[in-house]
């Protein structure tokens, strides 16, 4: 199994409401991207310093299901519209377990 | 639940043999850390530029259960001899699924 997990920093002038569209949107791609095995997303809970202020962890069986899901067309709208307007660092890895 | 994500880069001077201890030792933290759920952990596996080097992902119940993990001095005690020489930077996320 490969585990993708990526952390978003989000500016300072982003929106309640455009974080909360993050989270919504891309809680809609399990269903469509059949290559997906698990997937958790969530906010920071805000009980360490210096965090990142987002995650998400997919599960996929190999690197061709990770590339199934970064590259499906849904995610690419989604990272468009309401991820990208409001990113200020990304961290990503992908790892095996 | 609670999944706490740390992402790890790694300094250029760190060797195999030290990155290969991190994941050795903290894989020992389950058996000994009555609160953790899930534990996942893994060197990236390369498939995306820009990524850092290395990933843990760990459930608790709740943030007490995280606290447990982060306090435990056998964690403690790995992050000050594997962990600290040879990070060049960690981004962290806890986040309710």
């Amino acid at each position: 199994m490969i585990r993708h997990t990526a952390l978003f920093k989000w500016t300072t002038e982003a929106t309640d409401e455009q974080k909360a569209a993050v989270a919504a949107e891309l809680a809609s791609l399990p269903p469509i991207v059949p290559s997906i095995r698990g997937f958790v997303l969530g906010a920071d809970v805000g009980v360490a310093t210096g965090n990142f202020d987002f995650a998400v962890t997919a599960d996929f069986d190999d690197e061709a299901g990770f590339f199934a899901y970064r590259d499906d067309p849904a995610h690419r709208d989604i990272i468009s519209r309401t991820i990208t307007p409001i990113m200020a660092q990304r961290v990503a890895v992908q790892f095996r377990f």
